[in-house]
């Protein structure tokens, strides 16, 4: 059970930023109407408004480089508390921004995972 | 609601730093069997572990300085993610350590809340 936590923490985590580098769009596959995100303390709820303002943050191109993946079962209903931390790096940018960002992810009936919270913050120095 | 959910996770933060900088050992009271701490990588269950873990880190004084606290219902059980980012300064050390942490709140039945997931990270430029 804890393996496969971490195995799913992993996959989603290389999943996730996979897509956010190269197919932004594709992120909203991820969310449901539900999902809230709060992305440096701008809270968002559902897919929909979700999706736009992941797509229209302000920069086309992104690379994430992934340090650290912290997983653990949230609760009896099989959710997982995802906690990543990485670097960023921006097109034009000399420096890579730092950030963490937690997920909880909830199994759908199709034996898959949502995200149902997500909170990400540049860790500034 | 909404405005609830910030409220208790404010809180929470005020409280656990608290305690954190001024009475470790009572920490403890905030876990419970079930509850789960992942620790610059190092994974501890229940709230036995965890509150020796906390007690035995190497220092004696800490002081915590919070950056951040975002918080959000975990689901319709009325559990609340709090993900905090701040700094950590401690005796004898120039500089202080930037840190980021979340916790996973479950109300219990006296209608208070307690730490069912928590991992903390130190975050290294």
């Amino acid at each position: 059970m804890e393996e496969q936590v971490e195995m799913v923490g992993r996959a989603f985590v290389d999943h996730y930023y996979h897509l956010f580098d190269n197919d932004r769009a594709a992120l909203s596959s991820l969310y449901q109407p539900t999902s809230m995100l709060t992305f440096e303390g701008q809270k968002i709820v559902g897919v929909d408004d979700i999706s736009s303002k992941l797509n229209q943050l302000p920069f086309d191109q992104s690379k994430h480089l992934i340090s650290t993946i912290d997983s653990q079962p949230s609760s009896s209903s099989g959710g997982i508390m995802v906690f990543v931390s990485g670097s960023l790096q921006l097109p034009g940018e000399e420096h890579q921004l730092r950030f963490s960002q937690m997920f909880h992810l909830i199994p759908t009936p199709q034996g898959s995972f949502f995200v149902q919270n997500d909170i990400f913050r540049l860790n500034y120095g």
